[in-house]
């Protein structure tokens, strides 16, 4: 066996993946994770249920061989599906390219096999039920829940947005860059059982895929402006729907779950019953408000809507990720993003890709690979942050707007009539090859363009798609 | 006395001030300080000598009466005074127009003034050697060393950039919003003494200010684009010098002060004595080919290069500073900057008279004076974070460079002719009436035409400065 060992921080879908790489490398790996197996024991909350895997992702998976597994159980996303508040629906496809969509799938599900995969090769031992609660930066163990210290030729950290190993950095290393900033916004998962589960079945079961109550092949949004729901189909026939709502304020989670303020503990004759009461009354008025056609699909609603947690919704950066090559930051532990372009899990995958490439030309020469990772990959990391958080106004109120609809749509047919145009969506989802940084870049400039050309153009007959795509070139000629 | 109690954590510049603001409003106020009573004991480390007071940090001082009294012993400067590699001085001055300029103050002297006054106050209270660790959310209470508990109406954390109260918010208050990144350079306090200590009085005396070796009237910098030195005089008669360097790399203090690769602690014959030398020779040498000037105005150099500690340079940006109506964070603790604009003190003290005012309109109802607070004043502290980042690199870069040098003589031009004309440096510096917030977006607009106007022209002559005027009105009306 190999002389040289790893230690990886967390068992979430970037550390599993992570040993999977190594281990292919001939290193020894140790993961510590301070769950329990969710192959034995469940897989249990605070993290979202299902997430869309898109082409970054599935090119770290396809190296390792896991990416037909994986897309076995997918649900394919052509598009954006639009509920309009009167229950109209307006598909948006993703890309105009066929081949070009996005896949829900279970993370738990995703999990277990790279877990599963990993196990496969006899360096890899997983231990669980073992918390991290920090690092020593000076010898560079990790130091366990209890006091026991874990030493290998290097920490790799995956213990995601509230990493110990990063708040051991940030304690530790001098003049470690770094911040945490909240959206206003949380958001809080709800459901759409599967047909099975209704004793009548909604009219709006299609005969084509009989296991789901509504559409199945996109990712469905109810765009408010200052809130919004989406839902994502699972394998199994139901969808994970997640409102996202303001903590608090006019129309917010604290609001809408207020009730009544006429009952309430100051007062003398108090009932809780009657304020339960009053409370539900509420957030069911407030969702048969704004998405009337999903209430039908959601009998559970009311209950899932107090049994579940609100989470909150941040973005983390920091730099650098690195303490020498004794420790490095990976995944959600260097960098969280919000949800809003669906790549938290792709990025971190892709940083898995990038870091096993840099192995390859360095070797076990840790520092040297974790500086150049850090070079590399921290412009695109910041980029993806960014652009996560423009993506949620745009899904929230964008949607929702006209001009932004016509610029949509005159980019799917740009999509179908220019093999070579890539829309800013298209660059980040569909694009491994080019860096997120790039995407960005150039997205930005393309979208400007051609909001500014949708706004002056009240139809798609106006416009001259050569024109067009002579302007797009000359943009790209200039960035 | 009054029945309302403040507790100030800090009793540096901005908490001493703030304990005589309250004790005017007839607010008791108890002072925690985790040092002793600089009155006493002496003033130690960590921070800058001397600072420099403008107009903004005077009118805070004016509404207590103490703006008088502090300029009695102040060091007016008029400028920044350029000095080339080959030791040519060139001075910029900081506005066109007469008694504007800023004052280079003793930082000790100023804190042992505000303190002698808060004190004279019944009601004030300052406890030395009593370190706050930290807050409890939930009751309010701050918490010491040791245990102790200290409860008043409200916890007002003036702690500076390593505030405990903003870390136990950190930890305990959900969504807390929080950056802190550093800069590449650091920078390391040396001494030029005054004349009376020099055996030969160096050339560069002047009769006028006999006591300095060299002018007493500006604040002196040497521009060496990758690094720079500055130099502020002190009452006494000396000048307090800070050299300004990246930490690591190419020309840092890493490098400059490594010594002769040929002698280090790897070696058999490893000679501590022969490795400092090496040291002492290589850190002149850089003074000598960088400095030339000052070098021989500088007789404790060496030893103070090597006995004065490096310090980092750090901005902090957090959000909300408020705990409901429990705790606010103020000056450095709510937003720590880096030097350049020598702003940090006179920010702190804008800081106390803006509280100071919404304590007059809301009264003691602490969380209506703390909201109003935080959404009048975060949008200027970022202002002023932003421009003093900006400033460093005008400062070690710019001032060494032709065109924004023709820029600064056409500003200057501009103002000596137009009384309506404040170039961005003045409005942060002498326009107290303006929020920095302004300073920033109309500054940069100003900044951005007058250097386009200073590259497309040679010579003074060939700018008409009515059109320019004109220019920069049009500006404004946009702006």
């Amino acid at each position: 066996m190999s002389k040289h060992k790893v230690i990886i921080i967390g068992a979430g879908l970037a550390g599993s993946l992570l040993a999977i790489y190594l281990a292919k490398r001939g290193i020894a790996v140790d993961v510590y994770e301070s769950r329990g197996d969710i192959r034995t024991e469940g897989f249990s909350g605070g993290r979202s249920i299902n997430l869309a895997l898109s082409d970054r992702g599935i090119a770290a998976l396809r190296e390792v061989g896991m990416d037909e597994y994986m897309l076995a159980e997918a649900m394919p996303m052509y598009g954006r599906l639009i509920h309009s508040p009167t229950g109209e629906k307006r598909l948006l496809p993703y890309s105009g390219r066929e081949g070009e969509y996005i896949n829900s799938v279970s993370r738990g599900g995703l999990n277990a096999a790279l877990m599963n995969e990993a196990e496969r090769y006899e360096g890899v031992r997983f231990v669980f039920g073992t918390r991290c609660i920090g690092l020593d930066i000076a010898s560079g163990e990790a130091i366990m829940d209890g006091g026991q210290r874990v030493l290998g030729d290097t920490v790799i950290a995956t213990d995601g947005a509230g990493s110990a190993v990063r708040a051991a950095m940030m304690n530790g290393v001098g003049r470690f860059n770094y911040s945490q900033s909240w959206l206003e916004h949380g958001y809080k998962e709800l459901v759409i059982p599967a047909a099975s589960e209704f004793e009548t079945l909604p009219a709006s079961v299609s005969p084509e895929t009989p296991r789901f109550v509504t559409d199945a092949d996109a990712l469905h949004i109810w765009p408010r402006k200052r809130f919004m729901m989406i839902a994502l189909p699972n394998f199994d026939g139901s969808f994970t729907c997640t409102l996202f709502l303001a903590h608090k304020g006019d129309v917010s989670f604290e609001e809408i779950s207020r009730g009544s303020t006429q009952i309430n503990a100051d007062q003398p004759n108090f009932d809780p019953r009657k304020q339960r009461e009053s409370a539900a009354r509420s957030v069911l008025e407030f969702f048969e408000r704004e998405f009337s056609d999903a209430v039908p699909l959601m009998p559970t609603l009311v209950e899932d809507f107090f049994n579940n947690p609100t989470g909150n919704l941040g973005t983390i950066k920091c730099f650098p990720w690195n303490v020498g090559g004794k420790a490095l930051l990976l995944g959600d532990a260097a960098h969280a993003v919000v949800p809003f372009y669906g790549q938290g899990m792709n990025c971190a995958f892709e940083d898995v890709r990038v870091l096993d490439g840099l192995i390859g030309k360095h070797g076990t020469d840790w520092e040297a690979v974790y500086k150049e990772y850090g070079e590399l990959r921290k412009v695109n990391t910041d980029a993806i942050a960014d652009m996560a958080e423009e993506n949620f106004y745009e899904m929230r109120d964008a949607t929702a707007d006209p001009v932004f609809l016509r610029k949509r749509e005159l980019e799917t047919r740009l999509e179908q009539n220019y093999p070579d145009y890539f829309s800013k969506y298209s660059m980040v989802t569909f694009r491994e090859d080019l860096p997120y940084s790039v995407a960005k870049e150039k997205g930005n400039a393309q979208d400007q363009l051609l909001m500014e050309i949708s706004r002056s153009m009240a139809s798609q007959n106006e416009i001259d798609l050569e024109v067009v795509m002579q302007r797009i070139e000359n943009l790209s000629a200039s960035v």
